[in-house]
């Protein structure tokens, strides 16, 4: 079997020499765009141009290197190639920690501490009780119930929303369209995970958020697209919306001249909740592609209908 | 029996009604300074003056509302008064959560994004793995078993240090002055929860910190008095602690005039790691109130000698 590594701005000797390691019947190589066809099985992915699939017709399976396919999925990867993308690898318990972090950030009055050391000033917040925040988790893949179990462990109330029924210890969860508005009615902080799709794109607009707990907020570590920003800004003006952490935008990099910058109320990172992480994403990758030599099933083989 | 009810400055309405409807055959009581002696068997305090136990003589046992007693045992107790302090009481989850923010403040770069948004400037750090912040936990009570787990549970590589030997699953620990050297060794994050008596005061001192790894931080939720200020500064000024997340103080409130408040890399909170719960505390006084009518063992009695 032979496996392109198609990935342009890493380093690849790395990623070969653990993967010819692991899978020594394997002929790993890196895809050079200019060289001769090797006659690829699979490859390893990151927002391949076309001329992979031109110069390789024979690939059968291509392994994202992300969780999320969205890019992918908007480019035409021809009919017959199954597309895999990795599950949790390690990103999981970042964004759990990420969530944990902004969570903590407003109900521990952390800003408030940091604006007063400033100004050499002692002053005990008056503090909030776990159950003013109750969380909501839209999307409970690997990710999301890292997220949920995480924030539950810390004492908070947390519930969960996913497409089709999930069952979580402990949690609360809701599915579906008829579930939705109840999921909201009891969500103060809400944490997006979803992946992008058709069903997800503008997912929280402004009906979605005025259905949240006054003094609501936002962390968005999915997809910038299932935001519509303007309305997150309009829900803020009214106050029925108190603030937003946001991980993931419409347009990436943010546009310097984008008001989301300058308004304190959000608070503002670079797609850097969860990082694809190296070992983990090669153990994903060595399991998956044993399993192909087998010829068993792969795990996280995307479903291009439904979109993850 | 009857118990007093003897903490300043809380309305007391909410507390008494809890415990009189949980423990109908106990009478309960605000302490009034003035009024006539009213023979208490009991009483729940925070910083009680001398005159409470002269006038109550008849005083066996005293609960603490807080964990750290070291205030507490600084004034004349009569001997024959047992001191019962609080376990946990909710107090465990919050110092937990606090810890898991500042690492996270740290591992994560969160204070380099916080810079970069006043700037509208969109840039990932270059990030570092979890393995590089090995966290060493001082103090493996209620609190400290706490922390270790919710940061391990969050990936990162954990040890703890206890005066006595104490097993944790999943977690190295290590226990007296033997192993002390062994877990700063091993130790870049040194949380510190222990109470404060005579072998904890000034333990975290220049010593202390020069054994830590290099790029140290020193997180301190347990008391003021265990780490030594001047150390701290001088170990920071040579390069080999980074920085400090601190939440208590040897004097507080912190000084106006005090270096940590404009020193960037010490992130100040106003002693707020943990509040007493009141539910939590009610629940846990209740419970060892019960034990009390029954003659049984009260749990979290006071070792006088050993300071907690």
């Amino acid at each position: 079997m032979r496996v392109l590594f198609a990935y342009p701005n890493e380093v690849a000797d790395p990623w070969l020499v653990a993967l010819r390691l692991a899978l020594p019947d394997i002929a790993f190589s890196v895809w050079n765009p200019s060289g001769p066809p090797v006659g690829a099985d699979a490859a390893l992915v990151w927002r391949p141009p076309k001329a992979l699939f031109e110069q390789e017709p024979t690939l059968k399976v291509i392994f994202n290197l992300g969780a999320g396919v969205d890019a992918l999925l908007a480019t035409d990867i021809p009919a017959a190639i199954r597309i895999v993308r990795l599950e949790d690898a390690g990103m999981a318990l970042q964004m759990a920690e990420y969530a944990a972090f902004a969570l903590a950030r407003l109900s521990r009055d952390f800003d408030f501490y940091e604006a007063n050391q400033k100004h050499a000033r002692w002053q005990p917040a008056r503090g909030t009780p776990r159950s003013a925040w109750p969380v909501g988790v839209l999307g409970l893949g690997a990710i999301g119930r890292q997220v949920a179990d995480t924030l539950a462990a810390l004492g908070y109330d947390v519930r969960g929303w996913s497409r089709t029924p999930r069952q979580l210890e402990g949690i609360d969860t809701f599915a579906g369209a008829a579930q939705w508005p109840d999921f909201l009615a009891r969500t103060r902080v809400l944490i997006n995970v979803l992946p992008l799709t058709d069903e997800t794109r503008d997912l929280i607009d402004h009906r979605c958020l005025s259905q949240l707990l006054p003094g609501a907020h936002v962390i968005n570590v999915g997809r910038g697209e299932t935001l519509v920003e303007e309305d997150l800004l309009s829900q803020m003006e009214s106050g029925h919306v108190a603030g937003a952490t946001l991980d993931v935008f419409r347009t990436e990099p943010l546009p310097a001249d984008h008001p989301f910058w300058r308004d304190r109320r959000i608070y503002i990172t670079p797609h850097v909740a969860a990082r694809t992480l190296r070992i983990e994403s090669i153990a994903q990758i060595v399991e998956n592609l044993k399993r192909l030599l087998r010829g068993e099933t792969l795990r996280g083989v995307v479903d291009r209908e439904r979109g993850y």
